[in-house]
């Protein structure tokens, strides 16, 4: 008899990965991260996340216990740094699975190739819009992060609900890592439909208010992307002609407490703080929805952990987990449940193709929580919209959300429709309103935007590495956009052409 | 004795690689062409004088006689065929040389990779501006033909010789190829001292001829780059505005003979030919300088037999010699002298950057005359400057060249300073002349010129795959565009914003 228990007890050690569709594999997992530690998305900062994940997964004992995760960092330099790597790897050491970039540029590169390879790529990074088309040179990327289509969404939602026509994008190019940039270029995209503008700030070209303010004037709405001393600067400007008393609706967008970001903070301790208040009251802030999930508290601390330890000097804020640090270890989630997906229906783990098409269209628990990536291998995102709830305290709340998996703009009690409605009348067509005493000045401001316009179009198209035949299926019609794969600049220009039309 | 002679004989024999100065060695050679013969560079043209040239190489018994060439094709489709080539080849299996691609998009994606691996890449090809930039992704790329920037040169040489201050640049961007945009930014590159405008053409923006001829008359020079039709529709509307009679100068760059380009003819047999010949006597064409050397009939000879040997039907005008067939020839040239510099100096076949060093700054005898390569391996170009010397018959001749090695430019008995002779006052400050009755119509049309500009160089960014820290060091002087390497958006951007200050 102790005989017959201890054989059953071998048999059900046996049948266990069986019983628990437990299958064991080596997996080489390339990891492109930035050393710098200056970027959100460092290796310092991240890389503790994907260690996290991988115990995690190891630990269960569960089904996914059986993959033995080889990680291997390398640097990433959002120049070629990791193009070069990789190509570097074509003689059989090809790995299964990549993880970043995510910078867009050096992303482009290592998609490309590693689709041709047909490697897996996994990215929190990538999120301007010309990744959107996975048709061909992109066909092996999922965006584990909401792009910044994703969160040019919550626009459209509330331009619907409003029944606002118009909004001038306005922006900081940092001409590096160009947040900014692409984050409004995914508002111009989506927002193909309504009257868009832009004016765009540089180095070079500072900030001239009275300028602006006469754009923000004719637009109505205004959507702002830079840094926060900027949108202070405009507010009060605003402020100061006011425009913050319902004549014009404006928004800030914070995506990833990067600097480049405004933070809505209003206080600076100097002469203006009082002014500043007020007007941030006519401020909107439009970030990323935050997520209470306990699990993600312990995640949190543990992530802290490791910068305590070594107390990295150059580092700052490293020990916060931000979307990127979020997203690297949910990619390695993902990657897991699809490719015991494809395995068990006897995919091997170099079919890139088949694991990249389990991961499309899944959603599952992420650290945070509910991950969900869309048909296109895209996570939808949950953005959240906070207003100045109190001005004489100068404190805000979310008013309301929008949540990307199905489309909804959630209003939260403390949401006021007065402060989204706008007092001034039709803004459709700036054109055609009153000018001033010098009607050639009004022309070239006019002007001025449309080129701006233009210039956000043109300059998206640097990440859009090679035109794929994008050339001969233009039009006129937005909505043929997907035909413009790996670069619209002709749509652009016959947006550009559109728009123009107008004026003749 | 006869043991003697004989022993002389053997010595002499086997000091003879010695004496000759050759050198044994196997090169790979990989040659990136299209297998679609709608290119003027497609394998079936180009194939055949690579082959050429290896033949006399060899046949020469000379100091180049012991190199044997594996010369390997492979399609080049002008996306990425060749680039997926090339980086499936990281297993050992490295050519010693690249030969093409052509296309400017696929070619900066393969430069970028042969420089990262130290092989050097001759192209007949990857004339776009962006490639002069060699410090780093493009280190290893050897120029063969003439790039835009040296036609432009022509250009200069013109200006400079006539104290002409602005041109409006008018071309035709087929989106596909796009000869004609590539070739036009070239002359914008070069000449940022001058005020140039922009005009451009697509399918989806046909000929406006009243718009134009109104920024023709601005600018007072006109540079024009596009299909034959075309060029006649403007020249014959210009005649009937009386603009052909100096008020305005007409230039047509014509480059290899591509559709894309106008081939100065306007003969049509209709109505019009009358009107056209009369109009073209104000046209002046800008072409590649023909070369008259005998051997040069020979090898054109040769390159036509393959032709009428299997006698495509696809192939319009395969077997015409063209600037692409020239220069593939003399590409393996070039290599082979520098090569053969190299390995006498102990330097050894895989010595990428020694091999490539050695092809810049050097001048050497091609199939079709001397070749000159710049100290940034860039071919200097000659160029022909034809008008029509006989308008009764309506005949052209070749009234002045420009040498491109020393800069000069030679005007032939044949030229007639009167034709270039702008009359009409200065043409400078287009924007301080009377304007018509509609003055937003005017600062209208003058925004379109600046959109175009912009337009130029924003889509130049297409071909420059990667910023490469570009963005830190963009300053209003052109004369630092070197340091906008890989990408002059930034400098496009600050150009734009220094030519509009001056309307406010």
């Amino acid at each position: 008899m102790p005989h017959l228990r201890t054989l059953c007890v071998y048999f059900l050690v046996a049948l266990s990965p069986v019983m628990t569709n437990t299958i064991t594999e080596d997996i080489d997992v390339l990891v492109f991260l930035p050393q710098n530690n200056s970027y959100l998305f460092s290796y310092e900062r991240v890389a503790p996340a994907i260690h996290y994940a991988q115990k995690r997964l190891k630990a269960d004992g569960g089904q996914y216990s059986g993959f033995n995760f080889n990680i291997q960092f390398e640097n990433s330099d959002c120049l070629y740094d990791a193009f070069f790597t990789l190509a570097d790897r074509s003689c059989g050491q090809k790995p299964d699975l990549i993880l970043g970039p995510v910078c867009e540029y050096e992303a482009a590169a290592v998609v490309r190739l590693a689709s041709h390879w047909n490697i897996p790529v996994i990215s929190a990074g990538a999120l301007a819009t010309g990744f959107a088309n996975k048709n061909k040179e992109y066909s092996h990327l999922t965006r584990i992060a909401p792009s910044y289509v994703k969160m040019a969404e919550t626009f459209t939602a509330m331009f619907e609900h409003f029944t606002w026509k118009s909004a001038l994008l306005v922006f900081e190019d940092d001409r590096e890592q160009r947040n900014c940039y692409f984050t409004l270029e995914g508002v111009y995209h989506l927002m193909s439909n309504y009257n868009i503008e832009s004016y765009v700030l540089t180095e070079d070209k500072p900030l001239d208010t009275d300028e602006l303010l006469r754009s923000i004037n004719d637009m109505g709405v205004v959507i702002m992307c830079m840094g926060a001393d900027k949108i202070r600067e405009i507010m009060l400007a605003a402020h100061k002609r006011q425009m913050t008393t319902g004549k014009c609706i404006f928004f800030n967008v914070e995506l990833f407490n990067a600097s480049s970001y405004g933070n809505g903070s209003w206080k600076r301790g100097d002469e203006y703080d009082n002014d500043a208040r007020q007007a941030y009251a006519a401020l909107n802030t439009v970030t990323l929805l935050r997520t209470v999930k306990p699990e993600f508290e312990n995640f949190s601390i543990e992530m802290k952990m490791p910068f305590e330890k070594v107390g990295l000097r150059d580092c700052n804020d490293c020990e916060n987990v931000n979307m990127f640090v979020e997203g690297f270890h949910d990619a390695l989630l993902l990657y897991t449940i699809a490719l015991h997906e494809a395995m068990k229906n006897e995919y091997s783990k170099k079919n890139g193709t088949e694991i990249t098409s389990r991961m499309w269209n899944r959603t599952f628990e992420g650290i945070a929580g509910q991950v969900s990536i869309d048909a296109n291998g895209d996570r939808n995102g949950d953005f959240s919209l906070m207003t100045m709830t109190n001005v004489e305290a100068g404190t805000y709340e979310v008013v309301a959300n929008y949540f990307g998996v199905n489309g909804t703009f959630q209003l939260l009690p403390a949401f006021n429709t007065e402060h989204f409605t706008l007092k001034g009348g039709d803004k459709d067509h700036p054109e055609k309103t009153d000018k001033s005493d010098t009607p050639c000045k009004c022309m070239l401001i006019t002007c001025l935007t449309l080129m701006a316009i233009f210039l956000v179009q043109c300059l998206f198209s640097l990440i859009s590495p090679r035109p794929h035949r994008w050339t001969r299926s233009v039009s006129f019609d937005w909505s043929h956009s997907r035909s413009c794969s790996g670069g619209c600049n002709p749509c652009s220009i016959l947006l550009f052409q559109k728009k123009l039309q107008n004026y003749h």
